[in-house]
């Protein structure tokens, strides 16, 4: 299975590597193949774009190696002789830099360009903006982080927002909440994929607390940033 | 305020990018500082090194840039002019490569060069291991992960190993439990350094549930693995 993580300047952290710690422990038991794609090789940092984020004066921020640019994937995807890598499973993460059209455009236009072909959809915290402007949750029901909950959900009304949830999966499309909870997410997507056991079993070794309710529909911060 | 993370070959991804999170969110706030040691600034990966680790045949990795290395840190804090970059809170992660000495090594050496004058001294996961090794832990009350419980403890008898923890902190060493763990640790430590509401705001901002009970001395993990 192919999973592919999409990083692009003002990634979240923790959007991106708590999804990937859980690949990371079922890669050692499962045959998986991971890319990280970016809008070219160069690494790509955390650093916000958001001057505010710079206020303190503070120097903290980690870069991280894609593997692939959206443009070549595409480019092997659309070859005649064949589907060489095609993704199955794409992770749109949150951060600061989806609200700056230098980062994120090229990313919008990534999942425009290639989600008809890709059997899973994700997002995680306000990735599912990007996915919304990409007009992949048209009709769905989708879930985002609560305290950009006002701002994310205005970006798209043809979505089915539903706020009281860890994580939403609509058919093929799964949408998480903030931050930590695409830890979550992506343990329930191991779950329905390679069992409970494999599930149960990945969240124990990472000694993560899993909120493992059936369908997602529970969520400690639903109210607190009203 | 200046933190470093140290790097090696084959580190768990959420035991760096758990407490990275949270100084993020707290570099927004507050004035800190982040260096990103190992021993090159070639990009570091988590591929463990363990070929047991191939064995399903997956492609799953990520590659971190340092920020410095550990010999030129080193030779900076020592220069006689002064005390340049002077790490305030030293965190070492785990993974499988602590058990590599490869891999490895190079962190305990660096560890034991630089412990006394660094004001904390932190662990998430095995990394507790390595600060044991280095004998930052002797005497000390610390903990580790819950998995891997009895191969750690056993590298250094001179410890007192609490099993029952989350994390402890003993003086200015602060050791987690596994994995996810780290993240608690970190928000009890920005409790404790800059107060309640800090802490507690960015446990919300990244809808983490966070145990945060006073000492840590509750773990739901502890009994699992016996």
């Amino acid at each position: 299975m192919h999973f592919a993580m999409l990083l692009f300047p003002g990634f979240e952290a923790l959007d991106v590597f708590g999804p990937l710690e859980v690949l990371n422990v079922l890669s050692e038991r499962k045959q998986i193949y991971l890319s990280l794609l970016a809008s070219s090789l160069t690494p790509v940092s955390t650093q916000s774009p958001d001057p505010a984020a710079r206020r303190a004066g503070s120097i903290c921020a980690q870069e991280v190696l894609p593997t692939g640019t959206f443009a070549d994937y595409l480019q092997d995807a659309r070859a005649p002789d064949g589907v060489k890598g095609n993704i199955d499973v794409l992770v749109v993460p949150g951060g600061a830099g989806t609200r700056y059209p230098h980062a994120i455009d090229p990313v919008i236009e990534f999942v425009r360009g290639i989600a008809p072909p890709v059997k899973y959809i994700m997002s995680v915290c306000n990735g599912a903006g990007v996915l919304a402007r990409a007009g992949v949750l048209d009709g769905r029901r989708a879930t985002t982080n609560k305290m950009l909950w006002g701002q994310t959900t205005a970006l798209r009304g043809e979505v089915r927002w539903v706020r009281d949830a860890r994580w939403v999966a609509d058919g093929n499309v799964w949408t998480s909440s903030g931050v930590s909870a695409g830890i979550d997410m992506m343990l329930a997507f191991v779950r329905e994929t390679y069992g409970e056991d494999l599930a149960s079993g990945i969240a124990q070794e990472i000694e993560y607390v899993w909120d493992r309710e059936e369908d997602g529909t529970r969520d400690p911060f639903a109210t607190a940033a009203l």
